[in-house]
């Protein structure tokens, strides 16, 4: 009888999975592939296909299911996967049901037909053409908020589909520990001089070649092209459509060969983690990241704990030289010099590590005084560039390279950028708990094996899958709570220095 | 009231046809796009979007929908765009309520199965590997003919998901006229020597120039690239992802030229069709090809009638000829001949127009008999080779080039092989029509314009999308009902001389 009943539970929740990942399809297809005159007609698609998953998930029948169980899996430290699915549902039934269907599939029209109008609107460094999409989106937004959390905190309603398991409280408690000590070391840094660029960095690179050097960074940290593939789009992402199936995208800059590195390294990062979760959990709800801090720790750790370091260059400075001959003059101290130099600029995923997380900052700021109505739309390039002038000293020359840089407002990702400063944290607290665990990956990583590093971070990340929270998932691997100070001392080490 | 109630119909109509379309997104990028290890997920993913499309179109509320508003729209000679749109969901919902969600899912889930494995079992000519596919795919369909036909015509069944209108003994008695003509000059085409292959054409013919030249073939007769593309397949085919967004394969061959050009033009040809409907019908399930007879009839006749014609070579002879520089000496009449060579060979998509229809008589007697049970899949490798001797005097080297090399049966297109021949009578009908309609229309085309012939077409064919049935449009634009005693005359005047 139970049995029957957690068959019939699995079968409606795998359905909502498999309907999710019909709409990353879409998804994937609208930014890479689709002619723009297909994006009305997408943006209807796309809006059925979530209006599917989300009454698939929240009809009275899945809900009767997820009540029948509770008896059987109400216990917190029970680590069945059983358990951890039932919880998975009671959770994501709780927060859903609270939403109608028509807002679900109004909110994924407006902002699939947002983002195409974002990216005209980017290239034309033209905020008025995208103001009303925003707009809309916006309304939506708040509406959602709203029913979620209708006495409660209302920012939450948006973290939390992004970061289930930390409160907003949570978050100011962990930017109020980071900011002080990352502003001071970003002024440090702003007051030094520019470091001049290498000469032999002044050339053009062929964008056949660069796809084939990204594919080799790719491949060095472990990702497997038989399950995934790197494409090209005008905003990078990766997307799990499953186990077996997992996208990155990059994008190229002729004048610059480690733009598009330490892109597909990051997406790749996400890409190995999606490609990590134990196969038991393939084609469940519980296939994929946990969290999207988790998600970031893992393509910030790839990125700069792996990617600006000195073992992985010692392995990959010479694929670079070989791929490139013109870079053979480029000594590893003058890469990792350039690759680690420190200097406030204006586009967020183009920003070194020590000031990056002051973009994120910024935009957490925005999005609280948005929700509140203390910020209006029509505001926002400016108080955004005064945002920047206040926490980077820079103030953006247009639009392009301020307000209108990054896709997820129009996709409707609000509550989604404190993830990623929360996984600059963690990725510092994990790799340090590899280093202890595996104490010879670094000199591994040097003759360009990354599976020690890999196979550590599959045992205690990725293979969990969403059976278990971010913080559970850290205070296993790393012995203690998420917490900035390892995070700020790394960036002290490096760039105090 | 009455209204409201049109309103509420057309909103769950829509979303269904949405939904179609999303699945149409994954299927392509499963042909085009998606790696193998994608599989097996892409299945499910398939299958829940298909059941949520079904789901929404028979649930009870439409159905209650459906049968409120027959009294008003019921008369069958309104004509108006509300009336066609109730008739076409009269149709599908008392045609579809009779199907199972279960099955609709479990279907699709085997052949998007299938389909991956017929993909290996074709490249490895192994029958055996696809057998249990095969008998899967079969024992569902059949259940699936047994539902909707459950006292009468099981084959109509079949067919009436790809041509509505058309009963089996319609096609019956149409294949009954075609046949007897048919075989008696493709004897006699055998009898002659094939003609020689032209020296010009001995050479290698460069991938991405043949890139080219197709796309100049499907912009000389009018597909519009800003709401359409084309790309590579295994199988090529068309889809429709919605008005603006209509999308061709191809695939090329290294030694022959000439293989992409009317495999684009037959793709193209598609694609005019559905990038022709009117724009009032976009996003809704009129918004389409009326059936596959009339989808066919629109590629044959851009591939045959027009791509196999004086006037398009006058025109694009130039072109193959700047495109690929060995090919200067190739004479327009020699091209001609060689394009029109007339005999027996193994692979349907590349059979002449002559024996093609063949190639589908034998198809559509192997499909009824293993409907009735009267042949079974193990015995089918032996009955294909049977039918190829007996039809067209020739027995494949192995599977491949036999009962492996149609990707049809795999993804549970039974029923659908009939409207190939039928669409070879169509065109024929519609070509003399717009002839006679627009007498200036081949020297047009001999000066690369396709316009006077494709607005013909718009106008008579493509601007109705679903909104009558083939029988209708046939009636409509030539006089007279869907006859084979056309296409027959044609066929006789081009290769008995």
């Amino acid at each position: 009888m139970a049995e029957a009943a957690l068959d019939a539970l699995r079968e409606r929740l795998n359905r909502f999975h498999a309907l999710n990942a019909a709409a990353g399809v879409l998804d994937w297809d609208m930014e890479t592939r689709m002619p723009r005159a297909g994006a009305a007609s997408r943006a209807l698609q796309y809006g059925a296909v979530l209006r599917a998953a989300h009454e698939t998930l929240v009809d009275a029948q899945t809900l009767r299911l997820v009540d029948a169980l509770a008896p059987r899996f109400s216990r917190a430290d029970d680590e069945s996967g059983d358990a951890a699915l039932w919880r998975w549902a009671e959770r994501e039934t709780r927060r859903r049901r609270l939403l109608p269907a028509a807002l679900v599939e109004d909110l994924a029209r407006a902002t699939a037909r947002a983002q195409d109008v974002w990216a005209e609107a980017r290239a034309k460094s033209d905020f008025a053409l995208f103001r009303p999409e925003l707009e809309r989106v916006l309304a939506l937004k708040r509406r959602q908020a709203e029913a979620l959390a209708p006495a409660g905190d209302l920012y939450y309603a948006w973290l939390g589909e992004h970061e289930p398991g930390l409160t907003t409280a949570d978050v100011d408690r962990l930017f109020s520990q980071l900011e002080p000590g990352l502003s001071a070391l970003a002024r440090a840094a702003a007051a030094r001089a520019p470091s001049a660029r290498p000469p032999a960095l002044s050339g053009r690179f062929d964008v056949a070649r660069q796809r084939v050097l990204g594919e080799a960074a790719a491949r060095l940290i472990g990702f497997d092209f038989s399950r995934g593939m790197i494409d090209e789009s005008a905003h990078p992402f990766s997307c799990a459509l499953s186990l077996g199936d997992v996208r990155l995208t990059t994008r190229y800059d002729e004048s610059d060969p480690f733009s598009n590195v330490f892109t597909v390294l990051h997406e790749a990062g996400h890409g190995l983690y999606e490609q990590g979760v134990d196969p038991a959990l393939a084609d469940t709800p519980l296939c994929g990241g946990a969290t999207m801090a988790l998600h970031e720790s893992q393509s910030r750790l790839w990125e700069n704990l792996v990617g600006r370091g000195r073992p992985f260059w010692t392995a990959f400075l010479p694929r670079l030289r070989e791929i490139f001959p013109s870079t053979s003059a480029l000594g590893l101290d003058e890469v990792l010099a350039h690759v680690n130099r420190a200097q406030p600029s204006f586009i967020r995923v183009e920003a070194d590590e020590l000031t990056y997380s002051l973009h994120v900052l910024l935009r957490y700021d925005l999005e609280r005084r948005l929700l509140s109505g203390a910020l209006r739309v029509a505001e926002l390039p400016e108080a955004w560039n005064a945002g920047m002038r206040a926490r980077l000293g820079v103030t953006p020359p247009d639009d392009a390279h301020g307000v209108l840089q990054d896709v997820h407002w129009s996709a409707g990702l609000f509550g989604y950028f404190p993830t990623y400063a929360l996984g600059n944290m963690i990725s510092v607290q994990l790799y340090e708990a590899a280093r202890k665990a595996r104490p010879g990956m670094e000199e591994c990583l040097s003759r360009g094996d990354a599976q020690p590093l890999l196979s550590w971070l599959r045992e205690n990340v990725h293979r969990h899958g969403r059976a278990f929270s971010a913080e559970q998932i850290v205070r296993r691997a790393c012995g203690g709570p998420i917490s900035a100070a390892p995070y700020l001392a790394y960036l002290r080490g490096k760039y105090a220095a």
